[in-house]
């Protein structure tokens, strides 16, 4: 497997200005995989429980997502989250959170997981991260993930998984909480200097910036006349920017830029339609489409 | 005159969170003339009372920026503004406002201001804005700017200044305000319909976009590391903007594109120093040194 995404796979209930949806499928994992699969076939590592549809396993596997490391807890029930939107798509309370099998989990990599060309180890705990990075054969590229929660909780955790990190992905907020720094442009510097040689600010409807030690990216985000549900934006960018660059093969300055902008389509795909919808409409020239006239937006 | 610039130029006591600078020289007609300076030889049109300082006077001149507009009434007491930034440098609170000389302002032409190429109706109320534009002969390029105390007070004027204008410049929240429209890519294509044939919406440190009838541009800002005074980056932007066009003659795409890359360029200078100090130490080398970065740090 060349790319292995561990994460969460989650029913998400989902409430904006204008609507609500009650127990949609959603989750780090789930997003992030779907986006990667528009490039690579990635192979992912989660908890659900019995609950779980059948319909959407389908789905991921029709998608080229491989499920050997996809572990059903008989019985058990999936992880839940709540979460309320108010009129800036930025902006998100947590309502309600069920850790269900989710609690337990340990993630156990098959053995064809074992030796990743890139790990991705999106959002869960900076513990459970290493018990991942114990698990694999240095890959070339491990990638990380995390939220408010466990850079409040596990601080050293996540200093020591950062450490071990090639590329961190944070949003704005993120950033700021993990550098005590209010500039972003600074706090994007300060990540650099705690491990990784790439980091990633992702700044919702304003784009992202790609920091490395001599390097500077900034890719708007695709302009966007109706957010409908802003959920998995974030996953579906690093999914599609690893997505890519396990497809290319090569982690060369054009192609890190290029992987941004994917990134950037793949998450103003995502957030057209509530949870994964999208992703079972939009097809491969869709997202070629969008990548020409994202690049033709910001060409000088 | 090929360049005419109408608008205020004020004395400005600014607060941010880190340091306070009392009646220091400003106003949108300063600004953007400072910056369209670096591209061609404005004049401007503005009133200040005998209190103003005859070295910003000689300082603008030594910038080639044409000072026959200027108004100076005797005796009177130039136009005083006073606000308080936040930690977020995008908002900001007036907390005092004293017109002075600029409660009876009456904008007249010199006559060899009455056929520019490019005029720009700065922050100026909308009556004088229509006002200005009875004086001239059609120029080739009408731009406005406009302020939210004009869009709540003056919406039927702004309305008829819109429709005589070619390139309507505005910041998120103006965007918003007289549109209604809370989403900014909405509120670009609305802006449209009332009137110009180009929008720049300006989103501070996010960068901007410009709209038009058939196409979309967006520009990241220069990232910035430390804000000192975000005053006037905005009319730094137009300036430049507009004094770039005049400079190339020609308002092709690819033009307008290199005015609003240069225009986040001038407005990254101004934020670096208050009031209009980095104008007095900045050098136009520095200006192409920073397009070219910002050019490199978009480009896919």
């Amino acid at each position: 497997m060349s790319l292995v995404i561990v994460g969460s796979v989650a029913f998400d209930t989902i409430e904006t200005p204008g609507a609500r949806r009650e127990r949609i499928v959603g989750g780090s994992c789930t997003y992030s995989a779907l986006a990667a699969s528009f490039f690579t076939r990635p192979g992912i590592v989660a908890v659900v429980g019995e609950d779980f549809p059948k319909t959407t396993a389908d789905f991921l596997k029709k998608r080229g997502v491989d499920l050997k490391g996809l572990t059903v807890v008989p019985g058990g029930k999936t992880f839940f989250w709540e979460g309320r939107y108010g009129d800036d798509p930025n902006q998100r309370d947590t309502v309600r959170l069920d850790l269900n099998v989710f609690r337990d989990f340990q993630p156990t990599l098959p053995p064809s997981y074992r030796a990743p060309d890139i790990l991705f180890l999106a959002n869960i705990s900076p513990g459970l991260q290493e018990h991942v990075l114990a698990q694999v054969k240095r890959p070339r590229l491990v990638a990380m993930d995390t939220i408010r929660h466990y850079i409040e909780t596990e601080p050293e955790a996540l200093d020591r998984v950062l450490r071990k990190t090639d590329i961190c992905f944070a949003n704005d907020e993120e950033a700021r909480l993990m550098t005590n720094e209010g500039n972003l442009i600074r706090a994007g510097r300060r990540l650099l200097e705690r491990g990784p040689r790439l980091v990633v600010l992702k700044k919702g409807e304003h784009g992202a910036f790609v920091f490395g030690r001599d390097s500077l990216f900034g890719i708007m985000a695709h302009p966007c006349e109706g957010v409908v549900d802003p959920t998995g934006a974030g996953d579906s960018f690093a999914g599609a920017f690893l997505g890519y660059l396990d497809r290319v093969g090569n982690f060369r300055a054009s192609s890190i830029r290029r992987a941004a902008v994917y990134g950037s389509v793949l998450a103003s795909f995502t957030i057209e339609d509530f949870g994964i919808e999208r992703f079972k409409t939009m097809k491969p020239a869709d997202v070629e489409a969008r990548f020409a006239a994202l690049k033709k937006l910001v060409s000088v």
